[in-house]
């Protein structure tokens, strides 16, 4: 075990709420708290709070934020750590970085939410030992980060997989889709609100063998296809709330080596292609943590 | 201008042509030839005879090969360097890298076409300057590479992108897709192949106001917008014998926009996010070159 002079700090700041933790890593977590996403003013208060006080007693070193967004961030920009243009109300062009810089003076990483996820699992889950995979969240939205060569990527913002277009057969499925950006893009028929929506109950209380999951399966499957061409993981993690439906990871599986038809991943190794987190509701944070001790170790060896 | 003791050797392997080229890069060609793509033995036997005879005259250095594929581009697999499942006849487990490796004894550095075409706008075409881009290829297939933090990416093998699903409409377009592994994917909807069996002409006689333009700028739009949102490129270069069809750029640009409705690019920004290459039908050979430096450089550093 590190010794407090090691003390790290981290956020998932998702949009219904924002877990903060203190300790050396995942697996020596000192505190930590569970504060609701309220409004950015309200909420960023308690989150300081609770640093601060624990920052008093004993020095954080380090902090890791992995945030919802779309987030600016480009370090050289004046908005860098903003979520920008969120559809959550009241969340648009907040500073979530700087309020939480001022108030605690050491270095900050801050990432996506599904960039920290895919580092999460990338450190200490199910994607020990790999250069590349891909963590795909599916809730109340669509999100998904990569890490490429042991490094999440950016390019010129961050992916923004959940609104990939993917074939939509309205004779099959008359349901519209309800991005409200896109329509019948990937989140717009397959996130959870969207199951609500098309069948008029909860995701969660469908039955097992409800045909909602054949169908949800199906737009997963095709979702991971481009996906997998795209950038070619290693392993794809799918996680998020509708992922707690196991049912669907065999029904994804075996649509998904249809689908792809001998390219970039095949029956042999489909198993180990589409997993579930090894972190379960946990892979976030502790890519934060990840984040934390990758900013401070990169600053020990700048000096 | 370089000494001859800096002398590369680069091949454009491709399923028509091989290009190989000899000079200190992509702006002192010093001998060039075009060979065409026959059998693995005849074409492997006159690219080395050509290497050789230079190597013999004035000794390269280093050598860079961007390849046709689908390519093993594990190093530590049995068959790295090898053309594996293609579609091109008689190249199926063809060994390319292995006998120009045991001709011609220099620093070798193999990847995609794609990968290389991308490499070459980047260092000396419309990327330069940028972290990340994207170079699609839209002629007989359909092929992507991808440069993120200035390197090609590769993940478990290397990108496919011609072969992401994308929305096709079959009440507006009856053609059932030509692509023998996936029929309607990207690259069965909109490679020049493709266009020629929907519209029963060659693609390059079709007149500039044709319907066929229209219908093709629609699916190159909407796989753009999946490339844009997965990988976050800062530009997408759009290369390939379909796309000497200019017309296109200006129809691509509009849809794009209008799909990705506010993310990964804006109308202010489009006409630099979607881009003919600079170099033309040159972008691969000059990636060839790129590969050839970046390969002796970092044997230079280790030493």
């Amino acid at each position: 075990m590190k010794t407090d002079s090691q003390l790290l700090g981290a956020i998932e700041a998702g949009g219904n709420k924002f877990i903060c933790a203190v300790g050396t890593g995942p697996h020596d977590v000192r505190d930590r708290v569970c504060i609701p996403t309220t409004t950015p003013k309200e909420t960023l208060v308690k989150v300081i709070d609770f640093f601060q006080s624990r920052h008093r007693k004993a020095p954080l070193v380090a902090m890791g934020i992995g945030s919802f967004g779309p987030l600016d961030l480009q370090r050289d920009s004046p908005t860098y750590g903003y979520i920008t243009s969120t559809p959550k109300p009241g969340w648009d062009d907040t500073d979530v970085l700087g309020p939480i810089r001022d108030a605690i003076n050491v270095p900050i990483a801050f990432d996506t939410d599904v960039n920290a996820s895919a580092l999460g699992e990338h450190r200490s889950g199910v994607g020990v030992g790999l250069h590349s995979l891909v963590y795909v969240t599916v809730g109340t939205g669509i999100g998904g980060g990569a890490i490429l060569d042991g490094h999440p990527i950016h390019g010129a913002t961050h992916p923004e997989m959940g609104h990939i277009r993917i074939p939509h057969d309205r004779a099959s499925d008359s349901f519209a889709g309800n991005c409200p950006y896109h329509g019948d893009c990937f989140e717009g028929l397959a996130s959870g609100p969207a199951i609500e929506a098309r069948w008029g109950r909860r995701a969660e209380s469908l039955p097992e063998h409800h045909p909602a999951w054949a169908l949800e399966a199906e737009y997963l499957a095709v979702a991971m296809a481009n996906i997998a061409v795209t950038l070619s993981p290693q392993r794809i993690i799918l996680g998020g709330g509708v992922m707690k439906q196991r049912q669907l990871f065999p029904m994804i599986r075996r649509r998904l080596v249809e689908a792809l038809n001998g390219y970039a991943v095949t029956q042999d190794s489909i198993n180990e292609f589409i997993v579930p987190p090894a972190r379960e509701d946990d892979s976030g944070i502790a890519g934060a943590f990840a984040l934390a001790q990758d900013i401070l170790d990169s600053k020990q060896e700048a000096t």
